[in-house]
């Protein structure tokens, strides 16, 4: 593989190849990349928990003597972006400035708080024939993640990476390539003054989308694929990856208030799920109303949450107990509205006349991410908590509850709607394996 | 969906289906079978344990009452496989007599005896806003499995679903067709009689092979594929299937004898690790000989094995050293002796001159299955169970303690070498997933 060797001393190969060569070049240098993951990983799996945390706080430290640096790359993004027509929106999940800096560093330094998972024994014991076994943590090995606008990411993710022993390969998005480039140019040369392999983070330097699909078939150097962005990225990866991937982020959250409701817990809990950050996945999508609590919770709730600006869909029902003099922002419902993920502030209203056609409701159009209950009935939370199926499942709680650093679980690579492997908030153990070890002295089978 | 109707009162559908309409309709039967596999999921989930054990104990007694009629079956089965001329070891698998019939029951009635793992929680607290959070063990779903010769894999898997919660679609090998029919209807029939849905358990009633193709393409309706059989069905089920698979069963195991080893241990563990059970995936494959203790061992245990037959392929250094007049068999080994898995009475031998050697060689061969090292030293124990990535490292132990019951986790689906989700042996805990419940009294997040 002469071309393998030869790519594999530049650093940014992909603005070298050109013409009819680009696609296998392309293919070699990420065969390249994988590579050295694949070694990078071996020998950060050995490395020890006070030099990665001394990465870490390096990492941390630079993103403080950089922050001019990564500005002026983070304004050449947001000017292109700006150019090109981009929404206010990814606008801001673009931007980096002093403070969202400061929020990384923070962020990195927190994870290096956190405990070290690597190494951790459980379910240890002693067989009935002396042999000792126990498990043992150990990293998952390359991780690959695939994201969007936000370059907070890029760090987010390779301090996880770093921190749970596994290296990792970063493809973000095009608008965010001068940020990301630089961001990952500065881990680089921190893990490696700690001691750690550079190559533990590489970042793809190039904004081909056909990359994308490269990445997704790369089984034998990727261990696990983490897509961080919208609902299509997240679904392309589930499709296509021919590696572990891990799905997540689309909540379609229900709240459902029993007839047994405490009205003013009930409005206070519908409001905080809707308002305290409507653009994320754990907010507030579809609210179920008990029918014999609608006439005192309805109104309520709409004139809390028209404070705020939210637009209600409201079955037939709902609107009735509303009405067009009740203050609220309310429109009819149409069958698109049940199941959607609005990621604004609207919110679908549905009167139920039992907890049963609730949890038919919810098991109907539930993404299996978040679900809550608001109820003073001992049965009826326990049937919920029972039979709803989802990654948390809650009783008289905001479902904005459902995330890594709300669970005590620090810093986290996002929340799993899949049974498989880990569910709920990705925090660093969801970032590992693990090995048996079995200690004997000459025990045969019989 | 008419077609879907009509066939889904069918039993023996695929028999029914001829001419150009086959594909079709069995894509549409397949669909159904999924359908009521989901159906059936989500009321076994539900299903308390003590209805789950009272429909593995009658399944039990089924097996005994039945045996005339399941021997009846496998005799059709056995006698189709043998005017096919299929191999010895396939007819051995396909067999199913008194004793193994026996064997069977009880493996069922030990499937029962386990803890349910469905409900169990872990990691509860309370965190400081006063949530009480907890895991809870939950179902995976629908189970799907292909395998192959062994009807016995029906009963086995059928019973770890069952007691786990998960539905579970069953395409066995067309050798062993009618006992697996014969098999599934007896365990349906229990299970309903005990008020599980019979569809929790489904045979796909086909020997076309294109259905595993269909099957492996079926991830709305299937969660987890398990494939039970050969490399080539498991290497065919990790690179097609769409939903999660296990891989696992394929095990090239080293077993490394260090220079400070006990030589009586190492010739008695290497001796079982190879003769005790030749066929099966946690039997000795590779010997690797410091070049300091070979002189001492080698001889010892080539005659020991040479008592059971077992042909060692050596290395110039082992061969030279064993000689002509050891009484041993041996051959020179070739590249491809290296990383094979021989399932059989034979095993490759190398001689190495450090630990570094042996863990080279393992990182490089290793099928991440089953590695062991017999050893008195300290720091040499250590750094193999520190270095080697495999699902079991063991230190002074026979690679064939490698297996759900020896672990003491009862009966096993299989032996997973993924990293992800699970690895090692899996038992009835890594059949399940969780959720977390959040449990509060009106927090609302700031």
């Amino acid at each position: 593989m002469p071309m393998a060797t030869k790519w594999s001393t530049a650093t940014t190969w992909c603005r070298c190849s050109q013409g009819s060569a680009v696609i296998e070049t392309k293919a070699v240098v990420l065969e390249v990349i994988g590579e050295r993951a694949r070694s990078a990983s071996r020998a950060l799996a050995k490395v020890p928990t006070h030099i990665k945390d001394r990465a870490l706080a390096l990492v941390a430290d630079g993103l403080f003597e950089s922050a001019d640096r990564i500005v002026e790359a983070n304004e050449r993004d947001c000017g292109a972006a700006r150019d090109a027509g981009v929404s206010e929106a990814i606008l801001d999940r673009l931007l980096l400035d002093a403070e969202r800096i400061e929020g990384m560093a923070q962020g990195v330094r927190g994870i290096a708080a956190l405990p070290d998972p690597v190494g951790q024994t459980s379910e240890g014991r002693v067989l009935s024939n002396g042999l000792r076994i126990a498990k043992r943590r150990v990293p998952l090995g390359v991780i690959g993640t695939i994201y969007e606008s936000r370059p907070d990411v890029t760090i987010d993710i390779a301090a996880l990476c770093l921190k749970s022993g596994n290296a990792v390969i970063l493809r973000g998005g095009k608008e965010a390539f001068d940020s990301n480039s630089v961001l990952a140019s500065l881990v680089r040369d921190k893990i490696e003054e700690a001691g750690v392999p550079r190559d533990a983070v590489q970042f793809v330097e190039s904004t081909d989308r056909a990359l994308v699909g490269q990445m997704l078939g790369m089984k034998e150097h990727i261990d696990l694929m983490i897509p961080r962005g919208g609902a299509a990225l997240v679904r392309r990866v589930a499709a296509e990856a021919t590696m572990p991937a891990i799905t997540g982020g689309i909540g379609v959250c229900h709240t459902y208030i029993d007839r047994s409701a405490d009205i003013e817990m009930a409005v206070a809990i519908a409001n905080n799920a809707k308002v305290s950050r409507p653009y994320v996945c754990n907010a507030l999508d579809t609210l179920l109303v008990d029918s014999t609590v609608a006439p005192a919770f309805l109104p309520k709730v709409a004139a809390k949450l028209a404070e705020s600006g939210v637009e209600l869909h409201c079955d037939a029902r709902a609107l009735s107990i509303l009405g067009p003099a009740s203050g609220a922002v309310a429109v009819p419902s149409t069958d698109d509205d049940w199941g959607m993920e609005f990621l604004s502030l609207t919110a679908a209203v549905k009167i139920v006349d039992s907890l049963d056609e609730a949890l038919a409701h919810i098991e109907k159009y539930t993404s299996g991410h978040t679900e809550a209950i608001v109820t003073e009935d001992y049965t009826a939370a326990s049937r919920f908590q029972d039979e709803v199926d989802a990654s948390v499942v809650m009783v008289n709680a905001s479902t904005r509850f459902n995330d890594g650093g709300q669970f005590g679980m620090g810093a986290e690579v996002g929340i799993s709607t899949d049974k498989f492997h880990a569910r709920g908030p990705l925090g660093l153990n969801e970032l590992t394996s693990y090995k048996w070890t079995v200690q004997g002295s000459g025990q045969v089978r019989e």
